[in-house]
């Protein structure tokens, strides 16, 4: 037997014994090493999505791990490679997959939200979504693939060019990445984060981070800026200040890229929008490029992975963590270790 | 002596004798033909720009004329030449400017708005904002240019392709003609539109136009694309509820176009716009290529002006003519015709 961290109901997680499956064709097992608490984790952990949810649930998408066995009709992939996971299965006859967006799928299966995730010991997924890792890289780090990976297509998204002036609303783990994506584009980048510890993080990888309880976040950005405001913003903590914060510090055909998820409408500057020709642009996931771009960015040193990473902690913890976590904190990545099993399940 | 029309205090204009200045410098003397009277003369004559507009004012922007008298070191415009007017002064210094979007200069002159506008029997305006008309375009046709700008760059904004889908919310004149020079480019359209005087009108040009308020447009767009949803959809209403619906209709990474100003924020579904990587981009005006096309476009017909036009009033008629557009009514554009004074002042 293995062990699997489910969510069985709001506020609630156990760790159970679970039996693993035999990879069926075009499947592959999977030995997860370390997977990454995620906001969205945090958000079912909360309850807010019990009706997409189907508990008990394995959560986790953040991952990293091995190979353990490869199912009928599985080629190129071997028990001990080093693997991440995109974790997505698209219907490929959506009209968004006939256009080409398969990751916006519009009956997409989100692995680790829609059907179960990384936090356990033994994770079988379709070997289409694998994503290889070099043996250089200490799997730790890899966890973080999956964030940069989401950082890497926002940036894309938002069209970030070399010299642009970025301003990234939210300082948490996405936001950093964001900021380090963008500016490993050339982009000159502010960070606005209110918590101290994360804003000290920002500054110590070389980023500059202002407070928006005590900045006028506007008017730093028209000085920084000679008044033409900023090239791009992306809008990363979700809340209504937020929103604010990133429409009024663009320039003349500034672009906004939302990536936090807003669940209810948000009373947005719309005349400014006009004014100033700005364009918002949505942002969700990413596509298989963008994860071969985030491996290479964390395997190189560019994502100082290791910086971001808060605090590891056993499976048997995970519980926990997710409690430590939504009472907020001084932290950023928290990694669950898979292989560190205190009951000594054989990995 | 000759007659302007001047707005004076909120719900009040009228018209009153105006000395013509001489020229200056790279300026030339106009005699308005025909002005229309737009949705932003409406909201001057509210009051509800009197931040901005220092009364006594003369409004009006929407023009075609014939040039008078050129003043020193003015080439190439003789009197009697038919032109309108792109009614905007930059200042080429501000970083909109440098960045060549003058249209959206940080300090814009919207003459007509910010300096007096062309509702007189003689118009002073730079030689840089003249337009050359072609000799064969009736002069009251070509006063539906400038909307028609607005309508090219507007589907300029939005990169309407050939064989997409739109759905333009607001049938009011910009959005009739934004509809049709969407067509023009090759795009299937509907009209949204709750007039069913506009309605008719739209059914009348070859449109689709669809009733908000008995038809579920969402729906008809899923049954119209096969679930897939708009490729681009215009807000022109001004409304909430055309944000709402512009936002509704829209597909995987559609693209909604705002035109219409709203003044106040509105509240946003920007769940959907991560959910399926919307983009919305502003639109503002137009440059000197769009009044270019919009020519072009009005002159052969594309653009079937006379049918938007559906009355023409004298000059001094003009203020009566407003209070009747104030109470809404089944029209869609009026023409002030300044030539036709009925005071008998020479032009």
């Amino acid at each position: 037997m293995t062990l699997a961290v489910r969510y069985t109901s709001a506020r609630t997680l156990d760790t159970a014994p679970a039996a693993p499956s035999s990879p069926g064709p075009g499947e592959v097992e999977l030995a997860p090493a370390y997977v990454g608490i995620c906001g969205t984790d945090l958000h079912i952990f909360h309850g807010d999505m019990d009706a997409r949810v189907q508990a008990p649930a394995v959560l986790g998408h953040e991952m990293s791990g091995r190979v353990v066995r490869v199912g009928p009709g599985v080629e190129g992939w071997q028990p001990g490679d080093a693997v991440t996971v995109m974790p997505l299965r698209w219907d490929d006859t959506c009209p968004a997959c006939r256009a080409g967006h398969q990751h916006i799928c519009q009956h997409l299966d989100f692995i680790g939200i829609d059907s179960p995730g990384a936090m356990q010991q033994r994770w079988t997924v379709p070997a289409s979504t694998l994503i290889r890792l070099p043996a250089s890289l200490p799997l730790d780090r890899a966890a973080l693939v999956e964030p940069t990976a989401v950082a890497v297509h926002d940036v894309g998204r938002a069209e970030v060019a070399e010299d642009e002036k970025v301003v990234v609303v939210g300082g948490g783990p996405v936001g950093i990445l964001i900021a380090l994506v963008a500016r490993a584009a050339g982009a000159d980048v502010r960070v606005v984060e209110p918590s101290a510890h994360r804003r000290l993080l920002a500054e110590e990888l070389g980023l500059t981070a202002w407070n928006p309880a005590d900045d006028d976040v506007p008017e730093l950005v028209r000085r920084w800026t000679g008044d033409a405001g900023a090239d791009v913003a992306f809008e990363v903590s979700g809340a209504a200040a937020g929103v604010d914060t990133a429409v009024d510090v663009l320039g003349v055909r500034g672009r906004l890229c939302l990536v936090a998820i807003h669940p209810r409408p948000r009373e947005v500057n719309l005349h400014r929008f006009f004014w100033r020709e700005l364009t918002l642009v949505g942002a969700r996931l990413y596509d298989h490029g963008d994860f071969e771009r985030a491996v290479a960015l964390v395997a190189d040193g560019t994502i100082p992975a290791e910086r971001l990473i808060s605090k590891v902690v056993a499976l048997t913890q995970a519980p926990a963590a997710f409690e430590a976590l939504e009472g907020g904190g001084d932290v950023m990545k928290i990694l669950v270790d898979c292989t560190d099993d205190a009951q000594g399940a054989a990995v």
